[in-house]
């Protein structure tokens, strides 16, 4: 029993709303409140398996923390359909925002410790409706937030999936200020379609060896590709990777499909045996820490809205597409070369130390100085195109009247001073 | 008979070498050299099927053109291991820089025409040794130089594979400077592992249902969203979209599979028959066209010198992660603010109309300026952690300092004139 219940939804213009009553009636319910809190989240790419994943989570919690393991096999019988959190087939995207099973589940740590544990699912990223901002404010506050993060990845670790989690997570670190140590606990990757098990085996051995791989910083590599690695290595308290075979050509295809374990292959349930216990088994809970703080259930709640008012907030800089990125890059760098020699050229014939000048002499300077620096803009190479490139020359022209003005002004006093002299 | 030859080969500090020899081979061959050129082109990430696919490409094209198609189906006989282009299994890369198939194939088009079909296999994007540059260039060069460009991708078109087609046409438009009509001619993009057939059926018209949906463009979009679509569609003459059923678990996990028909779904088979004739039927064939102009064989060999030689120089700008392109806009946006801090309170005291100052009270209000310049700086979030921003900040400094020279020496004359006046 139980539901997916939507706690944070996007809004228009980027902004994200939080349902407080709804989090109060999950994170201060009486017997819970002052528990610490376990929060597992799945984040990753749209119609990957997310929330599917996360039913499974759903059977070992019930079985384990409500059943106290009695019955049957967690993973359940062959014909059930699979329930819980929305999941379904299709091209489109399902989820938005971030959402939080209804029922708490509640555990016991070895040391005796009393803890509550959270799933959260979120909105997959990459889907065609949503911009950057959206999607690194979806990933980086999910991280924030959960102990355990899951990066769902199809068919194997790509250096653009690591791009992606280096801008998320350095959003997250952004928002957080956090001071020492790493920002965030844990981040598991889970490989899905994983299809060289030759390569590297199946679960988590193989998931550590394919991680330790794409995660190597060796001399000779590019330093590009070593700030990613020291980046991400340095943002997680722990790091592991766990590779999941293909669940069966039936899961992936038929819109009939209900979940029923009949239809799923052997291997994928064998590693789903594997995969849960080992994050979701008490001797395995992670409490969620923030600034080396254990988190309570009613603590989390402050965290959400103080979150939510940082991301909302006008402070952040704003992710965008990595051609606008670079665009504006090399758009304000051309500027800036711009205007250097707009300066250079005018301090050669107006400058502290040189006389004065007539005064449509000096707007000819201006006049030269100006073109010279538009046309070194202009025909400086940049991405992004004409429109793009035009607005900042708009403002070029405009910084550089600017400082005419103010070559005006001190030409005038040269004047004065001529005139006297 | 024939083999891959790798014409272009990526080099250390981001350069590439072009094989001037084979490529002059291939080219430059007597029957050849002043026939009308079709090139086909396959990129996209590592490891998803490129090679193999050719490989169809390359049975069909013997089949038609050099048996003129007597003899059993194209597709070959069940048993027989596929042979072309290298492919194979396996999680890491295989293909680097691009590689030319060194059997012309002569075809004859509907018009007469006399043309020779060109086959290029490109290095996947996204292997964990690859810069963004390297990535950019190797997908901008093929698809500046093929009439055809297949964007191979795996199980639907994501938003970030319309982000990295985004930058890499905008690279390789800056690089070709078109001056009118879209830069490039035909984008095919090949969907594999389409699982959704009950959504938009295999083959090219699902791929147009499904491409029409994802570069739609429509009110209320964000213009983000937009602005990527409104690009995307200008940069090509024409774009398709194909969908491609899974060949079936063997094709990608079985490390003995030998590209045997047996072994590959039927599905998969009716799909090829389908895409393969569609693209290289003589019916079909696209000439290239550079500026308008058809391009014979011998030109091909022009366009790459020259086009390598433009990668290869100091022209364009470099493409970076997505993470150092933000870091780079933020740092220099706030470089900007700051300077207009410091040149503020600077003219407030030491302006063109404002009395001379003594320069131990000019070297103050300097100082107050700059700290307060670089406190801004500071305290403005940027993307990319401390250690850009340092570099970015000792930059600024030594531009002010610059610029407190100039305030300097224009305090200079106006005590001349006061102790003249
Ligand atoms: N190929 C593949 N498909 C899966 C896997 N797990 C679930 N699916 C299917 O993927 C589709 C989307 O699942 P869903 O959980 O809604 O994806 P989400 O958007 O990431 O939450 C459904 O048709 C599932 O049956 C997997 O491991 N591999
Ligand atoms: N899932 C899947 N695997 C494929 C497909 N086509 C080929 N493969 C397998 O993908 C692996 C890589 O193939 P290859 O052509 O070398 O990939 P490339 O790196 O993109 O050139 C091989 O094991 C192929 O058997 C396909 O359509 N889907
Ligand atoms: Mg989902
Ligand atoms: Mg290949």
């Amino acid at each position: 029993s139980g539901r997916g219940i939507q706690v944070v939804t996007p809004g228009p213009e980027h902004t994200f709303t939080l349902d407080e009553e709804a989090l109060e009636t999950i994170l201060l319910r009486e017997d819970i409140k002052d528990r610490s809190v376990v929060v597992v989240s799945v984040a990753g790419a749209f119609r990957k398996g997310k929330s599917f994943l996360l039913d499974f989570f759903l059977r070992y919690m019930h079985h384990k923390y409500n059943l106290h393991g009695s019955g049957v096999d967690w993973l359940g019988v062959e014909d059930e359909p699979l329930s819980g959190f929305s999941w379904r087939g299709g091209s489109e995207r399902d989820t938005t925002g971030l959402l939080f099973w209804s029922q708490p589940f509640k555990a016991t740590l070895d040391n005796g410790e009393k803890v509550v544990i959270f799933l959260m699912d979120t909105q997959g990223t990459f889907d065609s409706e949503t911009t950057v901002k959206e999607n690194a404010t979806v990933f980086a506050l999910s991280t924030m937030l959960s102990s355990v993060q899951i990066y769902n990845l199809s068919q194997n670790i790509e250096e653009d999936d690591l791009q992606h989690l280096q801008l998320f997570t350095d959003y997250g670190r952004l928002a957080q200020e956090s001071s020492q140590g790493a920002p965030f606990q844990r981040l598991q990757m889970l490989v899905r379609d994983w299809s060289f098990p030759y390569d590297h085996p199946y679960g988590a051995v193989g998931g550590q060896q394919l991680l330790d791989k794409r995660l190597k910083v060796h001399d000779g590599q590019h330093p590009e590709l070593q700030s990613l690695r020291v980046h991400i290595a340095g943002c997680f308290e722990e790091l592991a990777c766990f590779l999941m075979p293909h669940p069966g050509l039936n899961v992936a295809t038929d819109p009939h499909f209900n979940g029923n374990l009949a239809a799923i292959s052997q291997e994928f349930k064998l590693c789903l045996k594997q995969l849960v216990p080992m994050l979701l088994g008490p001797e395995n809970l992670i409490i969620k820490k923030i600034g080396g703080n254990k988190l309570k259930s009613r603590d989390l709640l402050l965290y959400f809205k103080s979150y939510i008012n940082i991301f909302n907030g006008a402070a952040l800089p704003e992710p965008k597409t990595i051609l606008e990125a670079t665009a504006e890059a090399n758009n304000l760098s051309a500027m800036a070369e711009a205007k250097e020699v707009y300066e250079t050229l005018m301090e050669e014939v107006a400058g502290g130390a040189k006389p004065y000048l007539q005064p449509s002499r000096l707007e000819q300077e201006h006049h030269r100085a100006r073109d010279k620096a538009l046309h070194g803009f202009r025909s400086k190479k940049k991405m992004g195109g004409d429109e793009i490139a035009e607005s900042y020359a708009d403002r070029l022209v405009k910084e550089l009247e600017e400082q005419y003005e103010q070559y005006r002004l001190h030409n005038e006093d040269k004047n004065l001073f001529r005139q006297l002299g």
